[in-house]
């Protein structure tokens, strides 16, 4: 029997994504690995009055199965806030994904063919990576500085890979650099794709959790062509259990996604959506929203005053304007992982995301992803200087 | 760009399900067309309870990421319910999935290349089709009677079709015949799937609905090589709503299988994993689908009785020993979705599922399926009645 599907098995990846999360939820270590919001935000009393009066009102409608591209008030809701930014999809624009996970396998199933080009940043998000595998792409990474994917390079890449399908960018904060795509990128980023007639995938996950400088427009906002692929998630915003986000698609597209989601899972919760919906009816997400800013602002202010306080000089770290996530570059000959598993978990109780799984293609040693939304000031503390006293000691 | 991705566009079949849920959820037409449970036999009072006390105790846990393969305590108590009916998979041996159609789609991912033949049964669930076409199998259909798939029939396909990778069976109360799988069957089914070297996907969401006669053991509980996946859902037994299911594999395919649950959507709802681990703690799941069962014997029965005083002479349909649905077969001729779209839906204000879209290949017009789980016994005899006028008239 084994044989038979070794082929398709050997495309899916180990899962360092699974392994820290295991890590993640031992209560002994400070965990910086995961991409987890701070539970403590998480709006639990109204949750528990909402899941309370949408059974009681909506019980038969909210456990029953509904249509499969996702509540129709919420998509209603959702093309509303997209509008706002830009992105006029309506509410037959966009459906419901089981967190923006789903949105990149349903767009993997639609689009790769084995051996089509997914130009990806580099590095990238490994979830992302772990959607697209399965369909056994070829990558071709893109490099980056402080200001995302450098579209000179994304040129040669186009270039040198005439017929590649889709570009894969997390424009705001991306996980795992935290860095962003400015105006002026993602105005050059959908001319490189008309030119070279590639479909963009936007992952905004973060989008809203900014702290510093003004918003810029959503890459899909600024398409002439039909060609981007927006996709957004409640996650971070309000709870990753409810696993809701939705995805946006020109409409040859979305009906395309339409049919495969269904055909994926018949369709999300429909009593979380339910609840969503009425979320955003009784309560005001963006104060909210506002909330998680300035908790997750301060959080990555204090992350990164004790890091430069208390770690060697010669450790590069990024200082992201949002999200959840700084960038670790060490000198050269640094190895993150067995750092992790050598000094820091052992000795400093402390763990990070290595940055080798983040590359799609060429792995390099010498990163690691720290994140600091969802654990206290007081661990945040421990923990860094933990992680600095160790440093010091490794590259002494 | 249409070009680029046609090849695998042309794949996804418009969707006759979602016509069906959309035309199901129009008020003033009697649905017999869906396959919905009765809402009014959903558990809302114990489930108000639940979500209140799951957030108020454990919020912070419910609304965050977890494992990708599911709630630990639930998959605990899956595996004891697996055990019971000689299926000793324990919990890591099993994942949580998105109802049942999730497990379709994950395994048609680990096994499936382009071109791969699937054997199923002629007629099967329209569900699985749209499942496993997107990764562009072959179909190769075995002939049923009334006792579910022929295994002579299986065994000449098999022959036929050297190297086929899955056989697809939904073993009781099928989807949409209503017909089972008797023990001797399965045994012949296992026997044959040895000698040719296939898997077995059994898809067992009906199992637990069942009117007469012993329960069946599971054909994964006969198995002697490691060679059936068996998936099960909550669908039916407490919501759909909660898209809850799950997928018991032997080792070398579940480990894959959870890492593909990981990359395709994370994991299923942590908030409802939670609350359906606490209903099977403090309530007494058994006894809730007694009462299903009990209810759903007297709607079928209903349903047949009136087709038997009703429809003209020449009419077949199954008389299923659980389940959710009947099968109807018209003379030769009689074409159910034309006379949906002229007849029924129009004068009588009915709907059932015409039969042709549950053939893989070779669409057979004369068959529809009839579901009478999810209406009032006052419709059931209004529709069915209605059915039954349209039907002398159409056959005179």
């Amino acid at each position: 029997m084994r044989q038979k599907f070794a082929d398709r098995m050997a495309q899916v990846k180990p899962s360092a994504m699974g392994d820290m999360m295991r890590a993640a939820s031992r209560s002994d270590i400070i965990s910086f690995g995961g991409g987890f919001p701070d539970p403590a935000l998480f709006p639990i009393e109204p949750f528990q009055k909402i899941y309370q009066r949408v059974l009681a009102e909506n019980g038969q409608l909210a456990l029953q199965y509904t249509s499969g591209d996702g509540l129709p008030a919420l998509r209603d809701k959702l093309a509303k806030r997209m509008a706002g930014v830009g992105i006029g999809c309506g509410r037959e624009g966009l459906i419901i994904t089981q967190g923006g996970q789903q949105g990149m396998d349903l767009v993997a199933k639609l689009l790769l063919n084995k051996g089509d080009v997914v130009v990806v940043e580099n590095p990238t998000f490994l979830g992302a990576l772990m959607a697209f595998d399965p369909y056994e792409p070829r990558y071709a990474p893109v490099a980056m500085d402080e200001g995302g994917m450098i579209m000179a390079d994304l040129e040669r890449v186009l270039k040198a890979n005439p017929g590649a399908k889709i570009i894969y960018t997390v424009p705001e904060f991306q996980n795992p650099t935290g860095v962003s795509l400015d105006l002026e990128r993602r105005r050059r980023l959908i001319e490189l794709a008309n030119e070279h007639d590639v479909l963009v995938l936007e992952d905004s996950p973060y989008r809203e959790i900014r702290y510093d400088g003004e918003p810029v427009p959503p890459i899909m906002s600024l398409d002439t062509e039909g060609r981007v692929i927006h996709l957004g998630s409640f996650s971070k915003v309000l709870s990753p259990g409810l696993r809701l986000g939705w995805a946006v698609a020109p409409e040859e597209v979305i009906v395309r996604l339409r049919e495969l989601k269904l055909a994926a899972d018949t369709h999300c919760s429909t009593i979380n959506m339910y609840v969503v919906n009425r979320y955003l009816e009784e309560y005001d997400l963006d104060a909210h929203i506002a909330r998680l800013r300035s908790s997750y602002r301060a959080k990555k202010n204090l992350m990164l005053r004790v890091m430069a306080e208390t770690f060697p000089p010669g450790i590069g770290r990024t200082d992201p304007a949002g999200g959840l996530f700084t960038w670790l570059t060490f000198p050269r000959g640094g190895d993150a992982a067995a750092m992790l598993r050598d000094r820091m978990l052992p000795e400093a109780k402390v763990t990070y995301a290595p940055g080798d799984g983040f590359f799609a293609v060429q792995p390099e040693a010498n990163h690691c992803r720290v994140n600091y939304s969802c654990m206290s000031d007081e661990k945040i503390v421990a923990g860094t200087r933990a992680m600095g006293h160790i440093l010091h000691d490794y590259f002494a």
